[in-house]
């Protein structure tokens, strides 16, 4: 019989991490960031681990949050790109049950190329609807002001203060949240999964913010976390959870963290021509190719 | 020894059905749309069958009309968007054969995932085809009145008129075509393979008609079945093809169908942008996903 | 030990060839292009060589040059569309180095489908980094002459100092070069390949020149050789390399070579919209597509 709070690994599966305390800081740190991401990612996250239950998904799956985390996801992006109505509280039910069978959609298909969907599902379903929903009546009700890009200044120049909030928004911008102290939540939150999660962690964030930096990207953004968040993930995923631990798989995760800051501006170009939006793609496409590629050569190895 | 009458199952496979008298009476409806859908469809379902034949195809394949039907829906697509010409009977030939070349092509790539190339080869040949035209003097002769979106009124109130149109709309626009009596004999059509068919094509026009309203689309569209045509091949190829019938399946292919309604409009603002055509790909990646996730989950099972 | 020489094998298997001689030509004729084609075109190859074997990537591939191709023509199209400054040299080092990853991660994915990576590497690579230089002030330096569209004469009508310029730069354009002298030293180097690799060469580029004619392309472009180096690149792949030599495979590598010259168009428009580049895409979605269905046919095999 599961117990009934497995549910809140969902929250801690977004950073890969199946830490029932991980789960639960992260859950305080989406309330802090305000009741609306706070109730969607709850409403994500049930819906979503509920219907792989009713549909009779595998149970240690369910159980270790795996059905969880894109819902949370969606959640969340529905309701800063949409507004908070009645209508998105539909859709995030709706989004969450499709999460849930693109979340096992993708496993199945990626299983034999030995990877996992990652926040693909999310991605997908997120990215979808928010493209859709202005040909909808019932849908949109215009763009909340959450979903508004203000003006970005040009300066490169980044200040002790940006640099400061880059290194905790790069954590929270994984949950779409612009928070320094929902990051630090986060960031105490993975300190309980482990040293390693920590370090990797904090390390993809410094990374980011460095690569972000030297490419001569506008210093608001980098301080707002927008070009360090996939490089979080990406250090995580290859630094902690996917790859056997070595030297070379340290330097391999960190090449994949700052090119994932690269990526990220490609992906938000491309995406901003027909309305689409980069949410976690940078990270997906980076770690997908760089776990691809590690059996093929000798200094790196996938984790068992 | 192929019977020469085989390749008229060509037509019913658009609908995934193998039936002849199915595939007899579509091809019939088809003339009734017009005489240009009619010879353009029946080009492409000759030369794309006789392609796989020339080329060595697998015979009991080409004998079910598996290599017939993307060359039917590239014939009626390249007419429809780039008028009756020369170049355009051409063009079909050229496209009818690639159709058959590409349906090889991703049944080769999709089988170990257990998913077939559902019409995909169509979208692909036809899209790319549209896409590139107006780059060549010998092609492109202007945009024909069949491509001309006309001025869509905002209205979401749906008459009894556009409901009962949009009911057999959602039948003939998976044929590209807007007519409700070759929706009506289309139906008739597939009646002929089964209960089973004939159900969850009504279902599903039903249920993608229903959800377009609830979401808000316009109601001239609905009525004009460019909402609903999704809908009815993902119920008819989730509830009466590729899932194991079960009440947990019918309503997975319901969810499936109504999903498509919404996939619809992404699809099309996505396909806007760069001039692409949303053609049947909600319904593909509808499928595609739905097929995909089944195994994972206990209460769904794959047809045999 | 491998023959520190053998990196210059990188610039044949653009083409296709691990023959040395044909390696050394193609590198001299990327010289004679320019100094920056030639200095950035070297670069790329031995940093994503040298990245393969310090990863520890399998040794005979390196020997064969398949980890250098991509790195090649990434310097290229690096120093053509974002000019010749530091900036761009430490992105080719840095799109080298993904160059390597991504030709193992690919090649990973592709295998149990019997595909390679072709130039894919090379497109995802350059395509992704050139659309997000604009958003990086240390990286962007304004267009370069060099990747400005001069304005298209319309006209369709091919001259005969056209249609023989537009034989040899087929062949250059594969190194995105405009040249028709380095077309005649590469085309040079491919015939010390074997008469086979020569024939399918330029008869690829004929047929590319006359596809392009018969649809109506405008004369200029042709003369460029814009349009027919996929078909050079098809039909050397399908005709010479991937799949069993047959007259069936001979007039199906045509009939691919020709496919490309309108899929060109159709990626191009594609790609238009958003900032991305054609670079070798039709040529790697062809080949795919054809090397994918071959199996699926009787009169085809594939090279064993």
């Amino acid at each position: 019989m599961t117990p009934a709070w497995t549910w809140v690994r969902g929250f801690g599966q977004v950073d890969l991490q199946s830490n029932v305390v991980t789960g639960l800081l992260i859950w305080v740190s989406l309330w802090a960031a305000g009741w609306a991401v706070g109730l969607y990612a709850t409403i994500g996250v049930l819906v979503s681990t509920l219907t792989a239950h009713l549909l009779g998904g595998d149970a240690k799956a369910i159980r270790l949050g795996l059905y969880g985390y894109s819902g949370c996801l969606a959640g969340i992006a529905l309701v800063v790109n949409l507004g908070a109505h009645v209508s998105t509280l539909v859709l995030t039910v709706v989004g969450a049950v499709l999460c849930a069978i693109l979340t096992a959609a993708l496993n199945t298909f990626l299983a034999p190329h030995g990877l996992t969907a990652l926040t693909a599902p999310f991605c997908l379903v997120s990215g979808v609807m928010v493209l859709g929903a202005p040909s909808f009546a019932r849908i949109w009700h215009g763009a909340p002001d959450s979903a508004r890009a203000g003006t970005v200044s040009a300066g490169t120049a980044l200040t002790w203060n940006q640099a400061w909030h880059a290194f905790f928004c790069n954590v929270s911008q994984v949950f779409l949240v612009n928070s320094w102290y929902v990051g630090l939540i986060m960031l105490v939150g993975l300190a309980f999964a482990g040293w390693a999660v920590f370090a990797f962690t904090a390390g993809g964030s410094v990374v980011g913010t460095l690569a972000a930096w030297a490419l001569g990207a506008p210093a608001q953004l980098i301080g707002n976390g927008i070009y360090g968040y996939n490089a979080v993930l990406v250090a995580l995923a290859l630094g902690a959870v996917l790859l056997e631990a070595s030297p070379w798989s340290v330097g391999y995760a960190l090449v994949g963290a700052a090119a994932s800051v690269g990526l990220t501006a490609s992906v938000t170009s491309l995406f901003t021509t027909f309305g689409g939006h980069t949410f976690t793609w940078p990270f997906i496409l980076i770690t997908w190719g760089f776990v691809l590629a590690a059996p093929a050569f000798s200094r790196l190895g996938k984790s068992a």
